[in-house]
């Protein structure tokens, strides 16, 4: 995606010249991966704020030496620094010219206490500036490029399911830690580079834990099993949460899994544009108070997804901000009963005008496995 | 480990005092697993320097809800707080008494330029301090329960590799991708609970790329075949690096990998007690130099491994400080040689008294497979 790149690029350089800033200094990986697609463990980047032909001519990327191959595929159209420390050796670059950098930002929310002292003492002369969170911000809405990336992600989860499901994967019998493994390798056999995050398989009393890690508990018969997982794709990940249950549900069971069903169609219905975080968390959480469970509910609705599992916007009571179209979010309320068992259900949907889609298209009907 | 954690706290509260800090702020999630045995993702820990019969009781765990059964198990030990923002809530804590926080260490090299405008305002009259590494410090060298636990994680990825050749698993005509999902796969077989880090797998001109990622790259007869992978046991990582090659070896392969071997072997031999780091990476990479190729070894000598899978100390020519007994740590040099191919050989070991404990038991002699 080099002309998503470029554009990326242009359009952050537009919001530095907003808040005066003569250039950024961008540090984190995700941010250096959005703006640039390089996927090395270790770079960074000088964007220079100005408007002119040549804006990208002052762009420079810095890496080290295991990626100088790598960097040249991944980073052609930019000015390469093979160089460690290699942030410091941006700003030493940036402290030649300090008459153009009278305002350089660095992204506060990444760079560590000491690390600051560092980039100052290379710095020299230019001041760097807080400029926290900029490029999260705009990573928040989606291309359609980066959609499309997040399908193929849910898409190689869902078919993981199902794979899972044809082949009588979930029985009584099976480890939480065996029914796992088969997720994350049928994940692989689609596409997937690798899992998103830590599977969670829990299974009877254990479902009633948010985020069980997966053990030799064995599954039995009543038994629900929630399934908590996701694939990465070109950079891209999915999440989803599927709770089954083995055999025939108990009326206890219905009812919470029903309540929970409901709660997540509340919170779906009400992530559209112009929405308040806060207002979507409300919309499921009220569903679930209403019918008595609030203190069985502890967590937020859901979180933004992308280059991270967990990205912004924060879908939680005490979220500020709104939704905009072409944001990826999860909508996942979840009622646990201690000792008995819980229900978590989880779409990753992006926020549309009309009604979201959905990306995670397995069944959210009760399942019998 | 319960014991050995409340043993790490003494010690740590030792060296606090040295430093006249009144406690330290643990923030980073390697460190509150060192210390106490926690293993989610977001948890901290206040301890207090006092050295009196009840300083356990006057140290403080902190996670969130998510958390609240597994902080339970793990970390029965000590109070809990169940708060978030979690270390916030702490530092809210010392600000109650504080005339016994006149100096509370904070992790600088982890803590961000934002995080620590939080931290001083929830710790109000208490003030926060750099303690930066001293926790790290400590986990350089190991207790032999940690190296059991490297052991298992080595031993995982040993049998991977003799399986996968057993099995023929690296012959002409499968793909980079394929050979990695293998090895990954059968370390799960034999124990592991995940990867290390992203496997390498790195055939013919590819093996010239240090951090080569693994493609749907052909493995041809010829071909140096460089695998650099590692497995989790116990949190605990390992990290070895094979070169095999696919039928005869070119003179100019032999040639090289000998070499590499040679280095490899002078390398271990310097890593003794007292020594220093950067004379370890010396002693191996001027056997390299030696014979016309240091231009083609441009990465450091190794890292210690444990928790992380890269940690002090680094074993490079810019590196400072001596090796002791017990710090577990890599040696690992290659020579690449831009479009034909390359080498590289590493072990995980420890550092003895006598002569290095080997971890990675692979054979280091030129296979064929």
């Amino acid at each position: 995606m080099p002309e998503s790149h470029v554009r990326r690029r242009e359009s952050l350089r537009a919001s530095l010249r907003e808040q005066e800033l003569s250039g950024l200094l961008v540090t984190d990986l995700l941010n250096l991966r959005y703006l640039t697609g390089f996927t090395g463990s270790n770079g960074a980047l000088l964007v220079h704020a100005e408007d002119t032909p040549n804006s990208e001519d002052r762009t420079l990327f810095g890496t080290d030496g295991r990626y100088l191959t790598q960097s040249a595929d991944q980073v052609p159209e930019l000015e390469r620094i093979i160089e460690r420390p290699t942030a410091e050796a941006l700003c030493a670059r940036a402290a030649r010219e300090p008459a153009s950098y009278r305002r350089l930002g660095f992204e506060s929310q990444q760079v560590t206490v000491d690390g600051l002292d560092a980039l100052n003492a290379a710095a020299d002369a230019v001041p760097l500036v807080r400029a926290p969170g900029l490029v999260e911000q705009r990573r928040m809405v989606k291309d359609e490029g980066e959609i499309e990336a997040l399908r193929m992600a849910c898409a190689a989860a869902d078919r993981a399911l199902a794979d899972l499901l044809e082949h009588g994967g979930l029985r009584p019998g099976r480890t939480e830690r065996e029914v796992a493994r088969e997720l994350e390798d049928r994940m692989l056999d689609h596409g997937a580079a690798g899992r998103s995050f830590e599977t969670i398989v829990a299974a009877g009393p254990n479902s009633a834990i948010p985020h069980h890690r997966p053990s030799d508990a064995v599954l039995a018969e009543g038994d629900f099993v929630k399934m908590d997982f996701g694939a990465l794709v070109d950079g891209y990940h999915s999440d989803m949460t599927r709770t089954l249950i083995l055999g025939d549900p108990a009326e206890w069971q219905r009812e919470i899994y029903e309540l929970v069903h409901a709660a997540q169609a509340a919170g779906r219905a009400a992530a559209r544009p112009g929405a308040e975080v806060r207002a979507v968390d409300r919309a499921a959480r009220a569903v679930i108070e209403d019918a008595g469970y609030g203190e069985q509910f502890l967590h937020g609705l859901g979180h933004g997804v992308g280059l991270a599992v967990h990205e912004a916007p924060m879908l939680g009571g005490n979220g500020a901000g709104t939704l905009f179209a072409g944001m990826a979010v999860t909508v996942e309320p979840g009622v646990y009963l201690t000792g008995r068992g819980g229900v978590r259900i989880e779409d990753t949907l992006v926020v549309r005008d009309d009604s979201p889609e959905i990306l995670t298209l397995s069944t959210k009907q009760l399942t019998v496995a």
